[in-house]
């Protein structure tokens, strides 16, 4: 074999930023370039192929402030194996046990978006769906976790009365006994279509899907089959190639919805973990999610606002064949807040309200269309 | 249906160490018992079951230092569904977005225990299928990614041929075109198998399995028929309960290393995140692992000792039904620290060495069986 034809020459690049002063902040970015592929020392790397092409090359090293450094290191493409759990462990998988080394910023070329599909729907097709050519969308949740499937259908209908877009439910639902997934699935699709049936509309009901990873496909043909019109997933504790099946499938065809449970971890701190733009907006949006959910500042989260722009710029920035999704921004949302986020996020965004439309007054339909009436209202 | 019967009454626990005062920190256990369950403000809680059941509920609360407290916050076992992504999001879902707040400690009782069946060798049933009763388990990695299979197949033989038990592959080796899948996992078998013919040994080969959410089973099944006699996962990547899958499926019925790849940015930084004695003790042992790798103390990771010990701690705490496992500490090992590691982690432990071993000496056979002789040494 032509060991030599195994490489394209093409490479996809990660920035680093690492703490400490400039000579040991270099020091840091060469250890990630062989952390991250040949897990050894500079002296034990072989010389050819490895040492030329495996080990991560470090692009640019420039300073961000007294006591941080950017470091772009690339890897060959053909180190991912073009398959997604390996190209997020090339990206940060020994490394996120290092003290003060976070990635900032990810590029992919070409060569390496083309071997994923992406987001079925993308913001062109979810809106199509849902015949809701500009305005932004909105998104409820099912809840709480508790109420039977009947008392949850009956909270989805009054929900998709009202105008909801997307009914999802509650990341909380799973299979539990009071409200088991296939029984929740069946009553809350009903739901949606008897309210659609009467106001002419196109809510969709979004199950959460999670469970047993043998059973996770057959879930969700399950959903498919009986009515819902998309899938939630946690995508941090499914995994992450899990969300990219259940996208790609052409038996389940739902527009998915990601969920950043458990990933909080990877976003708080200083000086460590995934930038926001990168986990909940590039790696989301390659696997293929149409919606990312994330927390938005200002609420009960360690959230910056710069941070959720960050993803939010991530989900339509050029990615070749990957279309754009939406933002997501959830957590504390009320309506009183409505036309500021809009004035924020622009009018591409799906904005999720829960607990502040429940108890925005006392006619939950009521809530839901003056929640319409504020998304809908010029800028 | 009679709702009242879907609660046992049984309730698992966390404790959930919160920075601040002592009012904050109640406070913020509080919103943690509503965010981790109903998702909603506490006056937005329906009395009754809801309430009552589903509400994480403070069992006790109680100082650490002058500005943090442990909450220890109990939930239905039914809560959970009795399924891991379900309990992992119960334990730390939205919560991990929280700023202050980490994950302390777990305790399962056994009518949530029973629903896993938890590793399939163990401590025992490792130690008999490697013939080695009770001396330190030694384990390397085949490495650097770039390498044919041919060529790692070679090292391996010689590493077995040293005395090495666990051969397993580098976690970056996924199914690059330099050393496919199928082809590395035939020659590599085929090379331990020639090794153990020719010392009369049991070494195992344990291939890295990873790829495509849809065909990591496969993969696995592939391998066992190959000869592999273990297999590698990152579980932070591929997903908790796919760790689960491949420890319990009786088609595959190998032991199963759980690799922490991109889990270090739970347990670097304070006061956040996951505590190592639960994310990479606990959790994999729980999900199926016979073996946890973690980065050791000492090495180029950040971690502390005490968080090490924790890990080696809960991989045999009683634990009903679910064997203890093996810890793994590796990163930074070499012959000269064997002894201390050791008496530190005691003999029920796996020893990995891989660029220590690789560079102890010219002749990487010779440099196994010092390996060895080092860990047969009695304390």
């Amino acid at each position: 074999m032509d060991m030599h034809a195994l490489w394209s020459g093409e490479r996809f690049s990660v920035t680093y930023r690492i703490v400490g002063d400039e000579r040991e902040a270099r020091e840091r970015a060469e250890g990630v370039s062989l952390e991250q592929t040949v897990e050894l020392p500079a002296d034990l790397v072989p010389d050819g192929d490895i040492r030329d092409h495996v080990v991560g090359r470090i692009e640019s090293f420039r300073p961000v402030d007294a006591r941080r450094f950017d470091a772009t290191i690339s890897y060959a493409v053909e180190t991912s194996g073009f398959e997604l759990p390996q190209l997020i462990n090339l990206i940060f998988g020994n490394s996120s046990y290092q003290p003060g080394i976070r990635v900032e910023a990810l590029a992919l070329p070409d060569s390496l978006l083309r071997c994923f599909k992406g987001p079925r729907f993308g913001r062109d097709g979810l809106r199509d769906l849902l015949g809701a050519p500009d305005r932004p969308l909105l998104a409820t949740a099912l809840k709480p976790m508790g109420r039977s499937a009947a008392d949850l259908a009956d909270l989805a209908y009054r929900l998709a009365l009202g105008g909801i877009d997307i009914v999802k439910d509650d990341h909380n639902l799973a299979n539990q006994p009071f409200a088991p997934f296939r029984e929740r699935v069946v009553c809350c699709a009903d739901a949606i279509r008897r309210a659609n049936a009467k106001t002419g509309g196109r809510s969709i009901y979004v199950p959460h899907v999670s469970g047993p990873a043998d059973q996770l496909m057959e879930r969700a043909r399950f959903a498919r089959e009986a009515g819902a019109g998309g899938l939630l997933v946690m995508t941090g504790l499914v995994g992450w190639d899990m969300l990219r099946c259940l996208a790609d499938d052409d038996r389940i065809a739902l527009p998915v919805v990601s969920h950043p449970a458990f990933l909080g971890s990877f976003v708080t701190g200083a000086d460590r973990g995934v930038a926001p733009a990168v986990l909940l907006g590039q790696l989301p949006r390659l696997a293929g999610a149409d919606v990312t959910l994330f927390a938005n500042y200002g609420g009960r989260f360690d959230v910056s606002r710069s941070d959720c722009m960050g993803i939010a710029t991530s989900t339509a920035a050029p990615m070749k064949n990957i279309r754009p999704i939406f933002p997501g921004p959830a957590g504390g949302m009320h309506l009183a807040n409505v036309p500021s986020m809009i004035e924020v996020y622009g009018r591409d965004v799906v904005l999720l309200m829960a607990g502040g439309l429940y108890k925005a007054g006392p006619d939950l339909v009521e809530n839901c269309r003056r929640f319409r009436e504020l998304a809908q209202t010029p800028g």
